[in-house]
């Protein structure tokens, strides 16, 4: 027998990849991952690429790509310079160097609850402990607890909540954050995908002093199958984040970064951008109409001003493992609310995260016909 | 003060991506890192690739290319079915995703000493105590020491050595793992480098039980910039192993993978393959009567077989890191072979290693030259 890690025994499979496994499978209607919309995906084009692009490149990413985004981070009104700048592949890996940076077993880790399921997955491997953070609450970090080594938050169209912090909210959190010590850990991967004017200044721009990171990602406004992200950090954490992406991947890989960078310097990228934000507006309102339609009496929820989710509270307790058991034999798929709270009970009542970008019209239509019908068979 | 994680007082530099750093100056002769010469690359080309590979996909790498990986590691005689194969970013992240799955604060891995620095360097992170695996005296990882948890080895032109095991000393180290239940971790990137004919059957095909880890690189035959590699484990290590891919980078870049299998089942792909031995066995041969000429007095080594570099093992003891730094001062760059050995210190003796893939004929000459030169300085 061999003898695995201790850190082994927090090892659970993540249900959105497991739940993903399944709704490749032909007929299925998934309303589960944040999968983007493919209509919008242009195949990369690489003629004309020198073949350098294929030798080894720095750890810390190609210095074009890494000076474009350090000039759109100021633009956002972070102050940093470009070797604070750090490519990744996926905004996944900012979470897995993240753990490895700061996480002991028993550290105490503050985030949004619910939150991100594959932060909680990451950050339980490498042995954290978890603390809600509350935005209209963000003194309750630390009274009553000792401070967590770091707060990690999705400030912009939260995921699931969907959730975009007011000003206040922002500068609220920057400042606790500062006030004590608390390293501020960023994501903000659906900031593109706005459907309704709301502040999205990162609440990293308003950290004067102390040690925070703001990662962003390449998934959702140009294709998850580049698996490119980035991160930007205070200056006292470059040297160990890049010594933990060296030894984590060598490097990003070099055709993304190439064809990224063509991309964020194109002309059209403000009218695509433009085009993706009216295309998933416009399938957020067709299933707003179809969930009044449908759900009105079963959920409560919120229409998102941005993202990729609608989160529902369920009027009424339902098993959802089971709902979902029964809605994948109907060739229906979401996600349950319950794996996105760090603490899995059901005092926090019954949720649903539905995804709205995926599915066309019609089956957006017989899927949440399906899950009504089966709620309603639950409740009685 | 932000408060770090314990395993970060464990988290060195890379040396060689160090230097890697000062190589890119115009006008260095390099015979640092493991670069493979760029003569052999092609830029790929997407045409007809569908759009579908932009989006997000499974964890455990494209169905079509661990098929293609199955059948050609079952040639190979590793006993193994498609689920046992997973595809990774690079295998620089094998060694991550391994030392999560077995390493904690003070467990114990054998290694060869010397071994790959930047595995050594993940290693130690997690945690680990090493002891060395003498493959003349595999019996060594047993007696008198409590048997580590895990055996890392480079078989097949190891680095920085250069050595390829006999068929003899393979069996024997898969016996030892076998008999005393430690997970063999085979990696195998140079296999496809081979000037000299040798016996290059993974360890891992004679594993009849007990668990057992061998990857492949595609940095060294196709293209580093692509990062991309895959691992084949033992039944008992999918589960896990593909959990830790999930939350390291979700999966790896699909273009890399698109591109990978097309190369892998294209028809010129032996005679792509044969063309790249001969070239660098010319640069081998010629670097070797280089070192005849210039430093046959000062060092003594191997004609490797295979692989990318030259060991040299000075006959007098040099400080190297002192040679290194007046080397790159004269515009010429190679790796010390402290770094190498799991515990630095004089009692090795001193090193070089020498890569003969990247240099042109003249600077092969010019470097060289130069470094013997330096040499015969510090000895003096």
């Amino acid at each position: 027998m061999i003898q695995l890690s201790g850190r082994i025994r927090q090892l659970q499979a993540s249900p959105i990849r497991e739940i993903l496994s399944v709704i490749t499978r032909p007929g299925m209607i998934s309303f589960a991952g944040g999968l983007p919309s493919d209509v919008t995906f242009d195949v990369p084009d690489f003629t004309g690429m020198s073949s350098q692009f294929l030798q080894y490149g720095p750890s810390e990413g190609e210095p074009a790509l890494r000076e474009q985004l350090c000039r759109e981070l100021r633009q956002l009104h972070i102050n940093c310079d470009v070797d604070q700048v750090l490519v990744l592949s996926g905004s996944q890996q900012g979470i897995d160097l993240m753990g490895k940076l700061v996480i002991d077993d028993g550290s105490l880790i503050a985030l949004e609850n619910p939150t991100y399921l594959a932060a909680l997955q990451a950050f339980r491997f490498f042995g954290a402990q978890f603390t809600g953070y509350d935005h209209d609450h963000p003194e309750k970090l630390i009274y009553g607890n000792e401070a967590p080594s770091l707060c990690y938050v999705i400030p912009t169209f939260q995921n699931p909540s969907g959730h975009c912090y007011t000003l206040q909210e922002r500068i609220k959190l920057a400042k606790t954050c500062m006030e004590n010590g608390i390293l501020l850990f960023e994501d903000d991967p659906y900031r593109d995908l706005m459907y309704e004017p709301c502040d999205r200044r990162p609440v990293c721009s308003y950290m004067q002093e102390g040690s925070w990171v703001y990662q962003g990602s390449f998934s959702k406004n140009f294709a998850p199958g580049l698996r490119l992200g980035f991160l930007v950090c205070s200056k006292d954490l470059v040297t160990n984040l890049t010594r933990l992406k060296q030894a984590a991947d060598l490097h990003s890989n070099r055709l993304s970064q190439y064809w990224i960078l063509q991309q964020l310097q194109a002309p059209e990228r403000t009218g695509r951008i433009e085009k993706l934000q009216s295309h998933y507006r416009a399938r957020r309102d067709v299933f707003a109409g179809i969930l009044n339609e449908f759900i009105d009496d079963l959920a409560d929820w919120q229409v998102p001003k941005g993202g990729l989710f609608f989160w529902l509270k369920l009027k009424q307790y339902v098993d959802t493992g089971l709902l979902l058991q029964q809605a994948i034999e109907h060739n229906v798929a979401f996600m349950p609310g319950e794996p996105f709270f760090h603490s899995p009970d059901n005092s926090n009542g019954s949720y649903l995260r539905l995804n709205f970008s995926h599915a066309t019209d019609d089956d957006m239509y017989k899927g949440i016909s399906i899950l009504a019908d089966l709620l309603r068979q639950l409740q009685s």
